[in-house]
């Protein structure tokens, strides 16, 4: 009888063992997506404006590492249980964390209750908030300054993230309400494109983008494999990001849960492009690059909200019209002189809507009311916010750097150094 | 007594978690060599062709998931096993998976002989699919036209490469016959590298690229960087695609059998990459940089057959062989004015064929006939077919881009945007 | 009775199963860390000299595996255990590797104390040789011959890390000593430091980096989104690096454990890049993205000695102060003309100094005296041993290439074709 319960325990610890490993894997993968990000926005910026992206890039993820331990982690977890593992995250010394983590006595006595570490869900949980902060750092490209943006990124990342995620996730409101989002089409990519749709909105269009009739001029990228890795990097990123937000792995139900989420997320991703390429095909006579990335990345946003319900045929239709959206939209935030660089207010803002939106099609437990509750809520708050933050660093510091520095290429007068010194010096 | 039942139970399960997390971190490797043919090719190839072979990547890619999902899956693996979840997998609707993937009573009841989710296999095998296309794309790159291209990845990924798949790993009458390819030198990298040759015979050369008089002029790539890290994903993604391959991992035995596969698959790439550079500095003079990433991948072929059996100084040597073997290749085809832009016949072709001949050395399980039989088998299948599809498309579509179009370069035409605007613009 | 020792069996195998995984996934990140060296450097160089940055970086990787095989790995852990995997690794034939590897009835008999797979080990041992290897040829990029680098590299990873290696983790003098090195700031990155140290003393400054009245020229590097890409990847790569260092995950308080390292080593390169962008900013007035690089590089480099024992702000930190460091030490060993063109001997020597040193302030069983001992064996060991091969090479094959050769580039030279040949042109 001994020699069971003692088998048993150790049963449980291996269990919560790879539960743990699980979610490491799944967080290191969305810490990856910091990358995807990063190489996205850095190949479809004109040259002179690089070094400045790709410092706010890394940037942001560190600074939105730090914020969410010092105070975003708690305002979204505020229970005693996230508690006790905050007050150590926060606290200088040694030996406090060893403490505070889950002890193999408090598993074994939870009946597998318990099944992951604390630190691994922060972990998880940490690597979200940079995924939220990346998109906005795509659509104020080219003409913001840089610490205004690393600013707002304190606020975003240390308050305005975490109070919405409480929401859903904390177990706060929307979640009562039985509002519905898997992994983050609302609480993490919707939240990232209104935050980035405000800074727009008070930064305005870049010089030269839209001209005095209503032309819209094309400004290319100026590194197209770039994009096109940083878009993989997100596609395999996201498996992570999806995959992970099942939370755990440990049985037979639970790991064929995490499966489904693979192979939806890869399905829906596939049909995003593929549809966005024919789309653009059909519309502009021309199998745009840029558009066919776009769609697999509205594919992915869109199968975030629910990759779990849908047949993988089902996610590839679902992804698919985010990838048919987002075409649409990116043409039409232009002709609303809405100047997003990179797409990101339409991949994620419009085609997560569309995520939070699809969800009842497959998922019983959602409703469609509590579907646009949850997505008012989470857009108006962090919209209205940010708008605020926006406003105010735009009133003190600044938030546009100057024509002449624009024209010049934010590079040189924020960073002080050329993305590619020899390979431009012909200009 | 019930009290052990449950406990096994509990084992089992979590035993089938891990095999089956272990299938799916696989599996998201080897999604990874997607990104890794992606920069591989638009690295070997001219600025000017640059945003097409992007694109013609993440299109196979995604065409590859969804042909497979709907009609390759189940040509190649026809059981009831397998036929379920196929059937769900092509159903729009909702909760039809849960339903079909094993439950956790059946797992139990099995023994142990139902050890992973069935969604992960098929993630695991999707991504391989995927992969054998890629390696057409840099075959015929920067001369062929980009939808009559999409046409054929149609057909290889839900008819070609699933009826010889289905001949060794759906259970076919190469397994019968005793034809060994563990992780597929053959049945993936074969079948590749004679699709590509069925392509390339019919669509010619680039212009340029071989004078009059016999000549063959080097068209260098443009961004060897990109080049090396596509060569250095592959490499890291390879882990993923052999180490899946052995498809349990859940007692000391098969782990090993994993660690194994891991270290011979590194060590034969490192003999590659290594001799293929001291081969190319012996012969040529210089330590060419692309014969050294093309040795590194011929390195991951050659041992792609059979990664369990080889000690690992006998793995180096067969990656070795590999390597050398692959720049004889390279430097013959140019002769024969088989025109390879980026060496994709001879490192999965050619070292693909060593890699199934090399396999009787170190596996008692193996014959040469066995393995003639296999190669011979799958190369005519896959090419003969391949040339019939490539045929028709010339028929109807075209497949070769027209000369003007050439000489001013594919992204243009095809893709109507540059793949890097300000870099060129000097010449 | 026997039912429960049968369970109990089978409890064990999929406990070495998991961390036998564990293993080999974290050594797969180490592996990518290569492809971070390669990015981070290429980066960092001039476009002429990129090819052979490329070059080195993927020989020396393959080498280091191949010596590590041949030789390195029984130098470092002579012991019988290992001693049997190390024959039959070096063993030409088939068969053998089965049998030296742990077999189920040795794993179980011994109630744990054999938990993973020995190959497993010798995979993660080996891209970590390669890492050391990598942090050298950054240092002495754009002026050193390569085949000479090569032969340099033969003899760092087959004798002179191994040596090091065995005195802390081989069970040698440093570990009886009490020295504390987790992950290898010491074993791995002072060692990379000092052996990169030696080679730039004998090899002297790149033309045009100092004037003769001291002025330090700036030669900026031609590709930094590629240096950005390098430095996530790193970022990345090393969750395995100290992530896989604790060796164990199978129970409650070994996940945990590598919980709580995964999150410190994140927070420490947050640190790390914020202290340095915000110091680069007040110094230089810009926010030199160069700087912010070196400063994550130099946050994980920092926690690498010690990361299980802060919190994640003390974390934080311990990165930071590294962050600040590597800015202070880069423009120091400018004014002494010790001409680095990436800032290797900076971050990883200078940096992982400080982390030796900062493991006493969180770890109870450290002690400045053997942290001190522990890194000046280190140093000294390597940086005299290194001195002396690089002398002997410059006798015979020399190491540093002609002048003209260097205005020229290195990559024509040593590598017969161009990284960029359609960028560059113009000039």
């Amino acid at each position: 009888m001994d020699e069971i319960t003692q088998l048993s325990g150790q049963v449980t610890e291996l269990s919560y063992a790879l539960d743990t490993f699980y979610f490491l894997m799944m967080g290191a993968l969305v810490m990856w997506m910091a990358a995807g990000f990063t190489m996205l926005e850095s190949g479809l910026v004109r040259a002179k404006n690089t070094a400045e992206i790709l410092t706010k890039n890394v940037g942001l993820y560190s600074i939105a590492c730090i914020m969410y331990m010092l105070v975003g982690y708690s305002i979204m977890y505020p229970g005693t249980h996230e508690g006790a593992i905050f007050r150590s995250l926060g606290t200088i010394g040694s030996g406090l964390l060893g403490s505070t983590d889950n002890s193999a006595a408090a598993v074994i006595a939870s009946g597998g209750d318990t099944y992951y570490s604390k630190l691994s869900d922060f972990f998880f949980q940490v690597v979200f908030v940079a995924t939220a902060m990346s998109i906005v750092s795509g659509a104020v490209a080219e003409r913001m300054k840089l610490w205004s943006f690393f600013l707002f990124a304190i606020v975003l990342t240390g308050f305005i993230y975490p109070v919405q995620g409480f929401w859903k996730w904390g177990g706060g409101f929307l979640q009562t309400a039985g509002f519905q989002d898997f992994a983050g089409s609302g609480v993490v990519h919707l939240c990232g494109a209104a935050a980035a749709l405000a800074g727009v909105l008070l930064l305005g269009a870049r010089k030269g983008k839209y001209g005095a009739k209503g032309e819209v001029f094309a400004i290319p990228g100026c590194n197209l494999p770039l994009a096109t890795l940083g878009t993989l990097i997100l596609w395999l990123g996201w498996f992570g990001f999806n995959g992970g937000s099942e939370l755990r792995l440990s049985n037979v139900g639970e790991a064929n849960s995490v499966a489904l989420v693979f192979v939806n997320t890869n399905m829906a991703a596939a049909g995003g492009l593929v549809f966005a390429l024919m789309l653009a095909r059909l519309w502009f006579g021309k199998a745009d690059l840029t558009m066919a990335l776009n769609g697999a990345l509205a594919g992915l946003v869109a199968i975030t909200a629910e990759p779990l319900t849908p047949t993988p045929l089902m996610a590839t239709l679902i992804g698919g019209t985010g990838g048919v959206l987002v075409v649409v939209s990116i043409v039409s935030l232009d002709k609303l002189r809405i100047d997003d660089p990179v797409g990101a207010i339409s991949v994620h803002g419009v085609v997560g809507i569309w995520g939070l939106l699809a969800v009842p099609m497959t998922n019983d437990d959602a409703s469609l009311g509590a579907q646009l509750l949850g997505l008012f809520c989470i857009f108006f708050w962090v919209f209205l916010t940010s708008l605020l933050v926006w406003f105010l660093i735009r009133l003190t510091a600044g938030i546009r750097i100057d024509e002449e520095q624009e024209y010049e290429g934010v590079d040189i007068s924020e960073c002080g150094l050329e993305a590619y010194p020899e390979f431009t010096s012909a200009e």
